[in-house]
């Protein structure tokens, strides 16, 4: 899935979200571009384990998936920031039940411990 | 995240779920067993695309991690079956947001068009 192009069929739902949001980072990237947008080296800090190249491949993964947008503000020097569209807004009420899925799946691994 | 031993730390949720569920396949092969217990055969026949390899890979990963568990009847001819845990169930919200959010997604894009 990682670096094959993007497709989105009417297949199967499961298999569109995955691959739109698989693999480690973009995610993580949306969850930060929840409550505003941000400059690349913004998310660089708050994802300080991404490496850069990474971070703007999977950002124009996100653009062209149409779940984020690039602004450029025209300004010297340069500045520029990506954010949330309104569909990729609608990714919070899954990085909920992440969350949610998580709390409850280390609840019970210490429940078994 | 695919080949690596698995991580569950608590330091991000969003990382533990995509740590337990990465992939192309955990999230589909779960789906398949919500119903009920599956044979390797039978989930073979629900998900046609994924090898055999990658299909008991896929399998004994989610085992490992406790969402799904491995059940020998001891009969002969041998009948082998999965089945979800009470912790693998539990991702059916999860799921759910997954199938929400790819129709929301889908006819954002219909829109667009």
């Amino acid at each position: 899935m990682k670096s094959k192009e993007l497709k989105v069929t009417a297949r199967c739902p499961i298999r569109t979200t995955t691959e739109l949001l698989g693999g480690k980072w973009k995610l993580l990237i949306l969850f930060q571009l929840a409550p505003q947008g941000l400059r690349p080296s913004q998310l660089k800090k708050l994802i300080p384990d991404i490496s850069e190249k990474m971070l703007i491949q999977e950002l124009k993964k996100l653009c062209d998936s149409g779940l984020v947008v690039r602004k450029n503000y025209g300004e010297v020097p340069p500045r520029v920031e990506y954010e949330l569209t309104s569909i990729g807004h609608k990714i919070m009420p899954l990085i909920k039940e992440m969350r949610n899925f998580a709390i409850e799946y280390e609840k019970e691994l210490n429940i078994n411990k």
